[in-house]
């Protein structure tokens, strides 16, 4: 019977044994790749001070984490919303002085005070890389191409890349397409919203055919590529096609050229991670400037909840009952070999019930 | 430089490449050995409602968790401070129904709002196992087993484990040598501080050889049983003899039948691990009684952060790098078989300064 304090608070939940064998599944597969590619794991701490980490932040983000006065320094607190601060943060303090592009990855739980529209969930396990030094079209190249194979190992399928250009507006604006200060953020409005009428009505018409520059990559970019009449967008569409050819058809491709929701940070080169069976994103990245350091950066962001979504359901492994008195050593022989043991601890036990398959007779198992 | 706002507050730090590879090692290993021994992971969250994770701690240890006040719900929450009292309450709701004895396993991030006199650390990983519905000398004997296996996989050497018997007094009192309520308060409090002139004048003269019969379990266990003359310890001596027979020479053993510091909602057992090379406790455990639910179950955590000061120093891992325009294919296939690699970025890198040991030359490694 679930009584009133047994019940968890809206949007915090336990993950139980099948959901979380896939989350320690998919988690260990992702890191293993990131490890390989030479990131190197980070652990900071889940409680910082809000001051250290908003000051790493932008922007509304802060508002969101739970703050609270820590009685030992009378300073706020905060629980981490996001890693990436912290990552930026050790870069600039502990590791400063290490070489150049630094790679560091990261995976652990995070929290957010208030959730999304779009997603109830209040805290997240988060798990991502950062490739520090380097914001150039070689970074983005290795931090998709690392991403998409994170995702493959963690079991996802139908994987598709949606790319962005974070400061469209701003280099149209300064360049082949002027704009006013006040009409700037006007156009990026409107074109966040998608809104052709109000877009016109901001003065923007010029932006207009950027809003038909999205869908399937090859189309998408030659669309752009006819918008870009000055050649002030030649760099950023070289540079979209290098990271595209990288990919290859290790994922499906698509373009978004004035999607800026959640990246408002980042710099020239957005992208967002979908895949087969999972509803809503499962991980984002691209390039940005570390605030505080200002040094320039490259990295991404999976979500592990959602990742165990799409994975490959547990294969039922086999599990073997192993009765009172059984031949101990056959049984640690048969763990070394990667059977799963219960050993019975007291008679009238049901063997079944406890999830065995098997029954170790004498030194082998027999099937129940 | 580091300014003011780079720094952590007091108990709080960033675990480093080196650090964090040997947590996420040891880790790993442990929780392998748990699954092996059929405990199926649980991932409760972060944060609770503050009553019902207090609801489920003994006495002052709620006081130690971080507490805010959630505005989706307007009520209390708090960060946890330990998990044991969550796979509790997951026992008892959502796993009510599961067959027992149930088998948990837990892994996460846990803080305390001011660190202990003797650990700075207001933030801790712990790792556990619970074997829920049982708290027989079977029980223990399991979970004893699968601590020091873990501890090992972990790669921990000299492993030593001290048996306390948390109800000593109560057991003794009732049966044996009979005290007051009152008398009895002060006794246990005598023996916890080991002060034979006190014990005396709290009335527990009788009580007095309980201080010696401490030390290599064999020995300790001849005095104790000398004591026990009216039988009342004969089942408890039983139970230990047949828990230090499993152990065999898997680990050293030692008895300290009056500890109670950190064992006062343990039950008739309980014991507390350590390792060569570590400073103070790398884990304990015991059998208890689940609180709200009441029933039995007996368990044990980890601490991994001890854990990976014991474990062996990561090896060097060869690492290659890939210079630009490098074979593709060749670095997939090497790191498929275990190699760290780094591409190169740009050019005027130093690998070695990266860490590299060896360069891909064609299809090949060689050393730098």
């Amino acid at each position: 019977m679930t009584k009133p304090d047994d019940l968890l608070p809206e949007g915090l939940e336990d993950r139980l044994p099948a959901q979380a064998e896939r989350i320690t599944r998919a988690m260990r597969a992702s890191l293993d790749v990131l490890s390989r590619h030479g990131y190197a794991r980070v652990r900071p701490p889940l409680v910082e001070f809000e001051r250290s980490l908003a000051g790493r932040m932008d922007g509304v983000q802060p508002r969101r984490m739970f703050r609270f006065v820590d009685p030992v320094s009378l300073r706020t607190l905060a629980l981490r919303s996001d890693i990436t601060p912290q990552v930026g943060r050790i870069s600039a303090t502990s590791m400063a002085d290490s070489p150049r592009p630094l790679r560091l990855a990261y995976c652990g739980e995070t929290a957010i005070i208030r959730a999304d529209q779009l997603d109830p969930a209040r805290e997240r396990l988060q798990l991502g890389a950062e490739l520090i030094g380097a914001d150039t079209v070689a970074a983005a190249c290795e931090i998709v191409e690392v991403a998409v194979e994170a995702l493959k190992a963690a079991g996802l399928k139908g994987i598709s890349v949606d790319f962005t250009l974070p400061d469209l507006v701003d280099t149209l604006a300064e360049k082949a397409m002027p704009l006013s200060e006040d009409a700037r953020d006007a156009v990026r409005r409107e074109l966040d919203t998608k809104d052709a009428g109000g877009l016109k009505d901001a003065g923007g018409e010029a932006y207009l055919p950027l809003l038909y520059a999205t869908g399937p990559f090859a189309d998408a970019l030659e669309k752009l590529r006819a918008i870009d009449a000055g050649g002030a967008l030649a760099s950023r569409i070289a540079g979209l096609e290098e990271i595209a050819a990288r990919i290859g058809d290790g994922a499906r491709i698509t373009l978004d050229p004035t999607e800026r929701h959640g990246f408002e940070y980042q710099s020239w080169f957005g992208f967002t991670l979908y895949a087969e069976g999972v509803r809503g994103a499962v991980g984002r990245g691209g390039t940005y400037v570390i605030k505080g350091s200002e040094e320039p950066a490259t990295g991404f962001t999976l979500y592990v909840d959602q990742l165990a979504l799409g994975g490959a359901e547990a294969e039922q492994t086999d599990t073997l009952y192993l009765p009172i008195g059984h031949d101990r050593e056959a049984a640690a022989r048969l763990r070394a070999i990667g059977w799963r043991t219960v050993a019975q601890l007291a008679t009238g036990e049901d063997a079944s019930a406890l999830g065995c398959t098997h029954r170790l007779d004498g030194k082998e198992p027999v099937k129940l």
